[in-house]
């Protein structure tokens, strides 16, 4: 299967970082990315509780996970860095946070749309050479999302090439 | 005990509602007053989901829950009507809803300096006679909340005599 | 409403207590009676939990827990005293059980049919005057255990008349 | 690292299978073997549901889970057959399961012992190829279990080699 790279984030603003948020940053990582929005009751309950979880557990084991804040509806209330800035305050969410760079008026945020995401939450599983191996909208359990990281934990650094006692082929 | 009688609210704005929410119009009614800030993780976990659920099983019974939205921090994230009503439509909260009126800068909003409360969550029962029954900072488990709410609404609706076989006494 | 006294408790055996369990005995407080069977999962993950609760809460405030162990099925598994101690001892269940006294072959413990109880988890609240208030078969929600609980607890001692700055009638 | 082959399963009885089960068996399936006592909380409110949780999700992926009854204490109230196939029957638990066999009064069971378990629950995850990859005595978050389950998933059937573009070498 030809994989596909992942496209490069375009934000706005980032938070819980020194440098701007890229995946070309991070290669070498296998990147979680995990899309919300603060007033998005599944994100808040589910997906970043379980975003930090991830973080906690295999941030020493080369994951990198990262949010991305894709406001693409009420603006006014959360649209804001201010707003979202108290709400990784409140809600003590200390993995590296960026706002999904906003597209012109009635258009989604330009990296929510170079993905063709569907809503948020969103999550995005990247490998360690940059390219999509897992996108979901909606809740995912721990144990499918845990066993989508542990397969990309166990490749090689370098997977363009699959191996076996006869050869090597490009590409999985 | 001298219970002491519930201070009305002081409110800016309403959600849910036609008339503005006062305790007066409730008088009869035991009432759960849910004191929220929308960025509160505490409030947004707990206490709303359980003022919900206070709503479903004991509305039809004679509570009346209403919530107030009383912001002493991250004004500029929260404290806007806007931000208020996309939240309460993202979380489904059907009860009636306030703002806490906004004192001078830097004051407690005007309900929540009356009451002295401490922080949100705080949750408030007031009998049917508009009095303080129960004051609470911070996290209450269901069966607490629940005796107490079963132990007004088994009381009479006059509760300012005690009576026995025998006689009455003013004032429990 | 004309109250149905309820009746006593025919038992086996008791575990944490010095005492035969009776209900004549438990007069003047609120008991929650929790019917159960150890191989049970709605009782092994809901009611006993709850009943623990109860017990943890409210045994300071006139509530006592007792459990009743009524084995229908599995008398094999779970029907012997040794299986009800491992089974106690390994869930740490601290308040009294007994249990329920079996009857001829294939009929209902004596308890358990005296109650017209349809399965387990059933449980029942009884007065401080020995009366069934609730019996209700299958999890009940802690916010309407709650509110039953303590709309027991707010009933004066000698329930039995119901006054008024009127006067008093027998029987609520 | 020089890997553990997983001791073969001794066992006296099995419920959920026609065959006996054994490890030889499942050679080139993922397992998870679960350890549990009936009478053990941690066993029934976290193992056992997490087992089925795995089954659901992975079965179909190429993991077979197994349950090992290790009884080693309270012989008398789960020691026996017609207690653990009730058990099953009201915990609806539909993979294969064996009780570990009894070894000389007061010793652990033999399969218990051959894998020098601590108790119940134990967790024990063997590759495609037999060998022991992980062993947890307690509980595990299903992050966790999902990553050490996607990583064994993602190796290559016969991983007695691993490869890289410049050759192979034999065991991992």
């Amino acid at each position: 299967m030809k994989l596909k790279t992942a496209p490069e984030l375009q934000t706005a603003h980032g938070f819980n970082t020194q440098e701007p948020l890229t995946l070309a940053g991070l290669r070498g990582q296998v990147v979680l990315l995990e899309t919300f929005q603060m007033l998005c009751p599944g994100c808040v309950s589910h997906a970043l509780p379980q975003a930090r979880r991830v973080a906690e557990h295999f941030t020493a084991h080369g994951v990198s996970v990262i949010g991305l804040h894709s406001v693409f509806e009420h603006h006014d209330a959360q649209g804001s860095r201010e707003a979202l800035s108290a709400f990784l305050h409140e809600y003590r969410i200390g993995f590296p946070v960026a706002i999904d760079a906003p597209a012109r008026e009635g258009a989604l945020p330009r990296t929510m749309a170079a993905y063709a995401m569907q809503g948020t939450p969103t999550s995005v599983l990247i490998d360690r050479a940059g390219r999509i191996r897992r996108q979901s909208f909606g809740p995912v359990t721990d144990l499918v999302l845990g066993a989508a990281i542990g397969a990309l934990l166990n490749e090689p650094e370098t997977p363009a090439t699959a191996c076996t006692p006869e050869g090597c082929t490009v590409e999985q």
